[in-house]
């Protein structure tokens, strides 16, 4: 049992700032959903957003292997619709095994980076 | 059940800088509680702002329709009174029904951005 | 009852910047914990630091009011001893009745802002 | 029973920044796991690190002496094998004894710093 975590998570914050100052693709802009899948067998991820004002979108469906990490930017999330830029949205991460999220955003919008980072919330089993 | 979170939730820490730098109102300097409402029935939220040395204020009273996430300004704030900026204050949000809470804050004092952001503190119902 | 929190918390990250850029006292480096005494009777905290080369200080006595928050920087923790700048150290806070407390630094040292925040780490009662 | 904290963590992102601006060390880029031992025996600590698309490399293993607090940045972990820079990784924490993890990041790479911290996720026992 290397697994930890749980199996239902949410972000309540999400922005994919509209531009960036720096090197592509390290300094660009974005939110990023941080997941570690510890376990012995491999994690499907369903990612669903919502919105201020809209219906949500998704599910965003993503594979992390055993014993992996995967960091995945917001802005690269396409299929079923891109998450548009300078929008306010929330997501709630369910996976068949237990992973940790976590949320971070790196804002390159003026000169110099700021950065933000948090557990996400865990749902109860 | 949709649904993910808690009714009852805290954040300690509550700061409106007085200035800023930057583009209105993306870069204005913001205090922002986020709160996501994965449930399939409208949140009505009650936020109770606590101060160093006078007694609290409140409720402010917002809803979260079903399936939504509002990203609130303290800033915005009015009624029954605004927020001061440049004054430290806490907050306890409630809702009638589950729901998740993120704390974030953009400085813009300084010529470039600061961020931070948290998870809040979910009381065990 | 009015309450939300626990009565034992920690921070293991713990770091007064030793110099700043900005206005005094708002943009000095500091390093700060957040109560919130949602409550109806005083809180008695008392707060131990752990340095990691030397024996804890402490208790360092602060008092919350009922229904107030108080924004404490450890720089300007006095009794029975100051903690040291540049010196890494990390702090348990205990309290007679449930607190909330979370962990946030301001570090002015270069010419911008940065800011760091997070809800601190509860004991299970 | 001075003892506070979990046996179990994991931080969920990890990055260690390739260059840095300002004096070094204290302004060098940095990720750091921080450690509280608050009780009264010594915590025999062994660390995991995940990456994307390699299998996990460890344990790492550090001690933290009874009552004390160490600050251990990703960078300087070197045995059995460094962790390369620009690259994305996570982390899990294990401990014989109760410890709390925080986790906090200093990015210096643009001439002003970044930062970001969190509590780490803790297993439940």
């Amino acid at each position: 049992m290397n697994d930890i975590g749980a199996t239902r998570w949410a972000i309540a914050v999400g922005y994919i700032p509209p531009n960036s100052h720096g090197d592509a693709p390290q300094l660009t802009s974005h939110e990023t959903v941080c997941i570690l899948n510890a376990g012995d067998g491999e994690a499907h991820i369903s990612i669903t957003i919502y919105y201020a004002d809209r219906d949500p979108s998704g599910p965003y469906r993503i594979a992390v292997p055993a014993r992996r990490t995967r960091h995945i930017r917001f802005n690269n999330l396409k299929d079923p619709e891109p998450i548009p830029a300078d929008t306010d949205f929330a997501s709630v991460i369910e996976s068949d095994v237990p992973v940790v999220v976590q949320h971070t955003r790196l804002d390159s919008r003026q000169a110099e980076t700021a950065l933000l980072s948090t557990i996400a919330y865990a749902a109860a089993d």
